[in-house]
């Protein structure tokens, strides 16, 4: 196909472009240049890392935080070519359109009925699992980093409480195991202690901004917060269902093609820019939108559709281009040098442990009789997504001058991330290979 | 569904949350709060507009175009809650990239050997479209504005030589007539006149570049850009489709799901990367790629997917999304209130008079017989995303302080892409609905 000959005319040509320079760069607009190259390499990094942790039976996610980890210290090799991608804007402001998309789509996979029908265990085992990491979490940050503030060491107990719903499912789903008793009640747990994590979020997030502010803080303001968190879960749910069954029937009258996912997508950001107005993060309404938007609600759009696609199989794309920007944008800004630090490697080896112990608490929130409770407490160990999007959120945040989160506790959490990413697979595995399989698979 | 009582209650938690201000505003990492907004205006406008336009049987890019000019006209009925909008630069930046996926779609479907095998008719029927769209508007733009820079004159006739393959493909299969004569030289000239547009922009570009750094602009500058876009095109022709078979060969060895989707997106942003960094427009890079990149090339990725989805399948979505964002902000960018000077109504008609009348020449161009001339001449009148592309640039650009397209031509421009998109569906059923149906259909 590419002969030798052609090969020669390439480079030539090339050469011949490149030689004069930069003499007509684009002078107009915004230089895309940059974030077009950038892309390119986030979305070759995601794909071969992907590959990578799929040959290996890891989950997707672990390859572009690795691939991630890989870009961002090219430097420490001698290479600083792509230096200045990481704190790229662009690239930046796709990363947080695209983490909006995941938890819409995470909303959308759950349902409010089937939180609810999971019931008395999966609270009790949820709120377990957030109690238990972040106790744990707040008192090895202190004992670590004695001379850094108390909300530090909140933030850090905070990045250990959230199970990571994607890759609890998968893992069950690989194994067929979604509707065992065990893997209801993990995914039920899982999705609570992500609203849980919201929630402890939202609280945590508002006592810096006022400590920050000089306010002296107070009970009140953290019953504020909690109060409009609840309210607006509360309000998303009983009210949201209607709403956005409304704005589809009424969608249902426009012409024109991809009316479904435009409104969709309007639903999404509208419900996380609410979400923000009310100093939640714009996150939690995009969760919000996706537990309550349900297929009964566009029935008449997608039967307009020529395949009839539903929501999340319109979303798809859109994700797959923008959620691995976030991934690898994480990786990216872990700095493999810090690990060179005293201490560090110490605290990050702490955080791994107490992220895995922590979650072992969960086993005794299972009260049905018969369920294998080792098998939850394992369940319950990756962290994800919340986890680092909490870090990412307490990277920008700052306490008179100092930052919440700084780089060397960021590392640390995204390696606890990376580890407990990592080490569930196989040991959920070996113990639910062990267990009989449920009656109704 | 939604009770009385249900809305009362959401009356009032909306007022308790917006009553104490916005005491706990998102403060980490850049505010998203503007641009979800924006989003959701922009999503809802482009639906409302083109389903308007579509249901008076007009092209939906039409209703996006009005639906941008009425929300960027708010603030002429004495609101201007959404006047920041316009210059929102992550607004800007995704309409960027919108445009990037809009010329990919349409290099995906055109084809090297339609555009080869057309022949002569097309190409002249393109050349001269071309030819005297650019002197007539240099012409007018020089009647109305002689104290602007001669380069002015030229951008305003580059704005007008660019045929909308898309709203001019969209009526041909309204009329079930794309494989007419006709319309086969319509669509190939169409697919022509865009790559010659693009050279024309690349050079008028280069050109002010280099009268805005001062330097004396020869000749030889002239040939350097041509030959580095004819050589990036041929380039990309002759050896990109190996490239790209290439690439998707390689890419079928890995694992894991949307291996198509973003290795397509990377091979379209690193051809717009490589354009660009040549000088010339992001927009040529991904058009060729979407040129080059043939169905064949991934053959074994697109067996995998379950639905068997092809690139442009996997496009939709995302430009779905992204696409209407580049119109509504052109349209958002008209102001209104220009029209009120002196001048401008009249440059305007002039502007759009002459955007019909000179498309006529290309009837000349018809060397085929037994075809239609006039047929031929009213289905190249549409100018559509190429001429808002070049206006969008031309505005961007500075010849010393002067901007070479002012707000005043921006907005006589958008009208004249609005006039002529708007018109051509009428006149070319007429004409068209008059001829015998062709054999083949």
């Amino acid at each position: 196909m590419m002969t030798r000959a052609r090969l020669v005319a390439l480079a030539a040509l090339l050469a011949v472009f490149l030689l004069p320079g930069r003499a007509f760069a684009a002078s107009g607009g915004p230089d895309l240049a940059p974030l077009l190259l950038a892309l390119v390499v986030v979305l070759l990094g995601a794909r071969l890392g992907s590959a990578l942790a799929e040959r290996f039976g890891q989950p997707p996610v672990l390859g572009e935080l690795l691939a991630g980890i890989v870009i961002g210290n090219l430097g420490l090799l001698g290479w600083h070519g792509l230096a200045g991608m990481r704190d790229l804007a662009g690239l930046e402001l796709l990363a947080q359109i695209g983490v909006l998309f995941l938890l819409f789509e995470v909303g959308l996979a759950s349902e409010v009925g089937q939180m609810l029908a999971v019931g008395r265990s999966a609270l009790l085992v949820a709120t377990l699992g957030v109690i238990a990491p972040i106790g744990l979490g707040f008192l090895v940050s202190r004992g670590f980093f004695p001379g850094h503030h108390p909300l530090t060491h909140w933030f850090v107990g905070a990045t250990l409480c959230a199970t990571s719903v994607g890759i609890t499912a998968r893992v069950l789903a690989d194994l067929g195991r979604t509707k065992s008793r065990e893997g209801r009640i993990i995914l039920g747990a899982a999705v609570i202690d992500d609203v849980q994590g919201l929630l402890v979020l939202a609280v945590i997030k508002g006592i810096i901004d006022s400590v920050d502010r000089g306010q002296v803080f107070n009970a009140g303001s953290v019953l504020l917060i909690v109060a409009k968190a609840v309210a607006f879960l509360v309000v998303a749910v009983a009210l949201g269902r209607s709403i956005s069954s409304r704005v589809f029937r009424l969608g249902a009258r426009l012409r024109g093609e991809g009316v479904l996912l435009s409104l969709a997508l309007a639903f999404c950001f509208s419900s996380a820019w609410l979400a923000g107005l009310l100093g939640l993060a714009p996150i939690v309404g995009a969760f919000a939108a996706g537990l309550v938007l349900d297929e009964v609600h566009y029935r008449d759009l997608r039967a307009r559709d020529r395949a009839q696609r539903d929501v999340q199989t319109l979303l798809k794309p859109i994700s797959t281009f923008l959620v691995p920007v976030f991934f690898v944008l994480m990786g990216m800004r872990v700095d493999l040098s810090v690990f060179g630090q005293a201490g560090i490697v110490g605290f990050t080896a702490a955080l791994i442990v107490v992220a895995i112990v922590s979650k072992q608490a969960c086993s005794l929130g299972v009260l049905d009789k018969g369920t294998d409770r080792l098998a939850v407490g394992l369940g319950m160990i990756p962290r994800g997504e919340v986890g680092l999007i909490f870090a990412g959120i307490g990277s920008g945040l700052m306490i008179g001058a100092e930052r919440v989160v700084d780089p060397m506790i960021f590392s640390a959490v995204v390696a606890m991330v990376a580890a407990t990413t990592l080490l569930t697979p196989p040991l959920l595995a070996w113990r639910l290979k062990r267990l009989p399989v449920p009656a109704d698979e």
